[in-house]
């Protein structure tokens, strides 16, 4: 399998780390609008099967002459949401298969943003169902670690644990610190804002998606792992909009523990207008708010020496179990920087993100995983993923019961 | 007297909407980098004595050129105080008369920034005090409102009220809103991150200049005319390195009724680094984060019809009566809204700096305020001053008695 990884950031970059590892890709692009960075996640692979190029990812033509010259099979899109669906399209058009991290972006409704929903997270790639089904290729989407692992964990559940859910929760929580900086998010601050700002979206099988103010329903809970308590509030991820398509559940939500901290400096970042992405003019020249964000904090990338501590990306499943008693069971993934750091030299929460679509890619050439059209990964079977994430991979996931 | 506004932001149009009105000017020339925004001030003033002009206040001998080729016989600063060195060297070089409302920029201490000064406010502009002298020219900084009347109010106290003075206290706070918008700053964000973010400085008479925390020492202090109790923190600003020079005091002190939520935001800019003023390269451009977070916001001289409330300017000076009793007394100025913006359709912030200046230039050109060399207001007599304040220009000011 020839494998175009778009994107050479921190996930990009761990996906090709970890991809080298194994021996089912016969050869890897990886691509960047800058060159360099490109080039240099391809040296510290240090594997003849890799090569750097630039492309512009928001050029759709661009990038489909760069899969029909390097006669690529898949894709993995590994930028961040903005460009979506022109890499999406791309692959649709040059009829390959493709993975991403993260969906179209949404659109608040116009009048009623904090209830209704408008133009839903991944909603124009489902648009094109149809003709990814003619296609005859897999578009499997949202196949990082949330989405992602947490789909496959719903459907274990479902699968093997629940006879009844009456809520698929997932559950994100960390206790990571960075040396030296009073703030440094240890995650894309662009993708954080966009999920923690927009209303956050949950699913009701009575009332189908709605939405809420943001960091709405604070919740502690307490991760597993010695990562103990953190607050967690509802924020607008894929996993809601994914799981409901494939999966039977009263309730879906997603809560981020983003901490108090974190929330007071969202909310802020939203007062003050920084959360925007439509250019200003400073200066003379344009920019966009968010972006100067970005900019200004420390690369997450780049933290990985100076982290501590692990990182939980889970499900709690709540609901009857097989032998038809109330069942509350949190299934996890927890990675420690500590561990990241020593065997891939990546930060905790890009490892974790990057490893799922490795794993997914080599079911799809294995065999193991097979399908067309778009898919989320709780459409397709769970065990083959969870064994080999867990043996060949050496990521081991958990299950934890909870009082009932 | 021919005078150059030099900024017409906010302030520096209020100071011609205010100069307008009075007879002393022959001419005044009001210049901005922008020259859109220097024609708009002289087309609402409407007055044949006015005319716009183009220059880069950062370029003195752009500057120096201007003054020459207008026979200028003053020079008002009215731009951010990046710009007062190149100003208030140009008007030096060009023997003319000066006046600013905000001195050159300080800078830490590089190894104790908490604790001792670095490179004080205005320390450049006093570097070249023998040069003034010799000029015969005076240099008259700080003269907005603070500093500026605070310093009017400082030596009033000294000369009329207090044998002794124990402090000489800053205290400035408003209950301003602004409809429309979760958060609107009334004055320059950008001066005012400079402000606040930078070690307050305090001075006592037995240990000299020194620095704090951010945010020190805070303080509910009671504001007249119905503004009520505000939050006020130690600050950064001119008034502490002006009046001991002058006045006889054992401690002088700033504190600014920024509110808690202010309080928060600012520390948040600070914690993400967007408080900086070097520039970061983003997709491309550069820009100063600093300038970015003041276009995001709405520009504080443009929300005065969405404004309501007063703001208050002011002196808390403590210590021993001419009677030789102990004196706890507040001299303050303040400006509602409604009045400045039916009045001269300006907010009550920036009227409120502007006025102070054409006051002491109405002084210097009736003769009533004479010297040279760089003098701060506390330098001069105060009761002209504030006689023409509350009389001609129909500001008045009070005096409140607190509890000893």
């Amino acid at each position: 399998m020839k494998l175009l990884i778009l994107g050479a950031g921190g996930v990009g970059s761990a996906a090709a780390k970890i991809a080298a590892r194994r021996t089912f890709l016969s050869s890897v692009v990886v691509a960047d609008y800058d060159l360099a960075r490109a080039q240099k996640t391809v040296a510290d692979v240090d594997d003849p099967r890799f090569h750097a190029t630039a492309v512009d990812a928001s050029d759709q033509s661009a990038v489909e002459a760069l899969i029909g010259e390097q006669s690529i099979d898949a894709v993995l899109g590994a930028t961040d949401p903005r460009f979506t669906m022109p890499i999406f399209r791309a692959a649709l058009a040059t009829k390959i298969h493709y993975l991403d991290m993260a969906m179209s972006l949404s659109r608040p409704h116009a009048t009623d943003p904090y209830r209704q929903t408008g133009v839903k997270l991944g909603d124009e790639q489902f648009a094109l169902a149809t003709e990814w089904e003619t296609s005859g290729k897999l578009a499997l989407v949202g196949i990082g670690v949330e989405p992602g692992l947490a789909d496959v964990f719903a459907r274990y559940a479902s699968d093997n644990l629940f006879s009844e859910i009456d809520e698929l929760g997932v559950r994100d929580g960390a206790n990571l610190t960075v040396d030296g900086y009073e703030f440094a998010p240890s995650f894309s601050i662009w993708t954080t804002i966009e999920e923690c700002l927009n209303p956050p979206v949950v699913y009701e099988k009575e009332r189908g998606w709605f939405t809420t103010e943001p960091f709405s329903e604070p919740e502690v809970f307490d991760f597993p792992d010695g990562i103990g308590e953190v607050e967690c509030v509802n924020v607008e991820h894929e996993e809601v909009l994914l799981m409901p398509r494939w999966l039977e559940a009263k309730r879906v939500t997603f809560k981020y523990g983003l901490g108090n901290e974190f929330i007071e400096v969202l909310k802020t970042l939203h007062k003050l207008g920084l959360d925007r992405t439509e250019p200003l003019t400073v200066g003379g020249v344009q920019v966009s708010p968010r972006d100067v964000v970005a900019a200004a904090l420390p690369n997450p990338a780049e933290l990985g020496e100076k982290m501590h501590g692990k990182t939980c990306a889970g499900l709690w499943v709540q609901g009857t179990g097989k032998d038809g008693r109330p069942r509350s069971t949190y299934l996890y993934h927890v990675v420690d920087n500590a561990w990241s750091m020593a065997e891939y030299g990546c930060q905790a929460v890009v490892w974790q993100t990057a490893v799922n679509p490795i794993v997914a890619l080599e079911l799809i050439a294995t065999g193991e995983w097979t399908g067309r059209g778009i898919l989320g990964p709780e459409a397709l079977p769970a065990e083959p993923f969870l064994e080999l994430l867990a043996g060949d991979y050496a990521s081991p996931w958990g299950i934890k019961e909870l009082a009932v």
